[in-house]
């Protein structure tokens, strides 16, 4: 059942359909997308995979984003832009389930946007996003939280289902070829969360990306799958989880139900969502500090009161490289502190290792407050007075919602303030200017082919 | 403990190691293969994803076998050759996981070897291919039966570490590599139950070969994962099965251990191995059929006595096609009798739809024994006597061990004609006994990309 309706309401929904909200909201999701991945496209995890399997790419039709205009085929420009999509862990988060849902589905439907032999208006393009993000989510809702605690990547083991569910809509697919397509994109269940520190995390939205591409067109050409792939006795959603609540979810699949696209976050600081109420405080203390105030060389300590999940998480004190350092709200309290910001620069293993970063980092101390949310977050600064006695000056920051949370969204300015950042040093200010307006009227582009005229 | 151990094993085992029974089962595992891959390559799960994929193919390097000449780069080769390997269910079994190791192991290896710039000897692509049946029979053996009971594909979802191993031994990486490989691999988790029946089911080890080939290409160029990616809390074994052995098994890592190598077996028959047993009884009263004696028509009943295991995997009473009828009983018990052999040519659609099949597949009864082992049978055949009272001529046969098994295993003869049976149609008669003569050779090969050369 579960299947056959999600299969059956993504090849029904039209454009006419989506509230402006969730247009919005998608649009704003490939848009920070875009420039995750072109931020990531030149870390080594991005570079190595692209040396190792150049051998294999076949017809170039889709473009590496961020690689001045290198096209792959369209299952290798899946693979790479999802991992540089994620490799920052700057991406976005569906906040209900921690899925980062942009990644798997818009790496996948772009490369095979461009592979096609017509135009693909950026309606359409928008369509089947939102058909793949609210597919991920809704099954990722099912099996919350069970499946991810028991060890899945949640973003890559829905991402393939999310992929495939949105080439199948760009394909125009019928109901049966899409369920299909979902249960191909169903058995290659991929990403453990063991992976988490290694380049292996950021392969998992790519594979996924490229599960799911994989998954619909092969459907398109009559591979068969199980039309009962989701919620089978022994389908993905028993197997992967130990409690499930597919019909429950596909009740809720809109627009009689919730749009999850409009849910939709986006990450302000790369790294663990758990963090940043401490780094957006940190950032904020760090605007109190001198050159006539108080100076970093002078603070005593930090303290940053924090929910638990905050050190079962990110709880490192002493990261030894940038991917660990994604790792530790030690370093992004100090950098926060230290740099009044906390970008992909802030998370480059020079940093990590800079003497002064160390110096502070390691006069964080945290504490655990249970009462807390999880996007809330105390950062009390303490500073000796020099006079007499044993007090400190306290500048102390509560950060009730952090940037970037359901209650204090991104700005349209923040998100292109952090697509600049990302792309500027990749594709130098002219060129990083004209996509990023490409990227805001996706909406109303002709043909999101054209997207190779401007990345 | 147990990734570092299996990673550490593999880079050290030489062939002066292998005792003789192992280079005999690796060749017989391989040779299997090839005639299984070669009579898959015409089926339509094949001939679709062939299609479908065509475009992506990069740099041609590695033959699909039975193509008459086709050459793929070594990541669809090892997809397609997967593929058509395990389509007729007619590969090999490692009986005590059941799982079919040959497939996602040789398929990734030989595309891999052929791509190289250097000769593979026999010798070293043997060694290659024995350590990774080794490693995924071991950890299948470690989650062995939990993780098959929830749902998982074994197959699939151990043959793609059993491919990175292979692979990564051929690509001589260190210890580091190969446990970084063992770690992509063991992220990319493919192959539910639910798909049996479809095309899926066959896809599973393709995808397989090619998610471990992937996985040692990416760590030969520096990519990371997890070094604990078996054995961790949120690792493989503990996401994928409710418990494990994996230091027990890994304890028996031969040569000191069991070579798992030694334990594989062949099917006779295209199906589910549970139905051989009454196959082979069925050939066996075939021959005691006409043209003076018991006419197929005269039959008032077959009744089969099984194991209970047999109804509950294969107990389909009238299968639709050729995959379906690979799940019941009754089409093998009824081709067995009536056409004395159960090959690919039985399980073709029009077979399974054909009038006289059907006719004695509603005459098959089948009887459930719990004393019976698995590949245990008896067949028993009424005949009314034509004379007067009730009574029926009884013709019975005990079948104690299947062909195949490993008290009964298939002869080298009978590997060879059932190779031969595979390849005539695709090869023709001279093309097919050259492949199997250079094929049985596989260890005096000098080069076995000169596969090349025969297939």
């Amino acid at each position: 059942m579960a299947t056959q309706k999600l299969a059956d309401w993504s090849t029904n929904l039209t454009f006419a359909s989506l509230p402006r909200e969730v247009i919005d909201a998608a649009t704003q999701s490939f848009y920070n997308w875009a420039g995750c991945t072109v931020g990531g496209s030149t870390h080594p995890a991005t570079t190595i995979a692209r040396t190792a399997l150049a051998r294999f790419t076949g017809t170039p039709t889709s473009r590496l984003l961020g690689s001045g205009g290198v096209d792959l085929d369209a299952m290798h420009a899946a693979l790479l832009n999802g991992i540089a999509s994620h490799v920052h862990d700057y991406d976005d988060t569906h906040l209900d389930t921690i899925i980062h849902p942009t990644g798997p589905v818009a790496s996948a439907l772009l490369a095979m946007a461009e592979s096609l032999d017509r135009s693909v208006s950026g309606q359409e393009f928008i369509l089947a996003l939102v058909v793949g993000v609210e597919a991920e989510c809704k099954v990722g809702l099912a099996v919350w939280p069970n499946h991810y605690d028991v060890g899945w990547h949640i973003t890559s083991s829905t991402g393939s289902i999310g992929a495939a569910v949105a080439v199948s809509k760009l394909l125009n697919l019928s109901t049966q070829q899409t369920a299909h397509a979902i249960g191909l994109a169903a058995t290659q269940v991929t990403g453990l969360r063991e992976m988490f520190g290694s380049h292996t995390k950021s392969f998992h939205p790519g594979r996924a990306a490229q599960n799911g591409l994989l998954a619909a067109i092969l459907a398109s050409e009559g591979y068969t799958s199980s039309t009962e792939a989701l919620e089978a006795k022994r389908g993905w959603a028993n197997v992967v989880s130990s409690e499930h609540h597919l019909d429950e979810q596909m009740a809720t699949l809109p627009p009689n139900g919730r749009w999850e696209m409009a849910r939709n976050s986006f990450k302000p600081f790369p790294c663990g969502i758990v963090v940043h109420p401490v780094i957006d405080g940190s950032i904020f203390l760090h605007g109190q500090l001198g050159p006539n105030g108080i100076q970093i060389e002078e603070i005593r300590e930090v303290e940053v009161i924090v929910h638990p999940l905050v050190l079962e998480l990110t709880g490192k004190t002493a990261p030894k490289d940038g991917l660990e350092a994604k790792f530790s709200v030690y370093h992004g309290a100090a950098v926060g502190l230290l740099f009044g910001k906390a970008t992909p620069a802030q998370y480059e293993d020079a940093v990590v290792t800079d003497e002064r970063v160390i110096w502070l980092r390691d006069r964080i101390r945290a504490t655990v407050d249970g009462n807390l949310r999880p996007d809330e977050a105390v950062v009390i600064m303490r500073v000796p007075n020099g006079g007499e006695g044993d007090d400190d000056s306290v500048t102390e920051i509560h950060v009730d919602h952090a940037v970037g949370s359901r209650e204090r969204p991104m700005s349209v300015a923040q998100l292109t303030d952090k697509f600049v950042d990302q792309c500027i040093s990749v594709l130098g200010r002219e060129r990083t200017e004209r996509a990023s307006k490409w990227c805001w009227e996706l909406e109303k582009q002709v043909d999101v082919r054209q997207i190779k005229t401007v990345l």
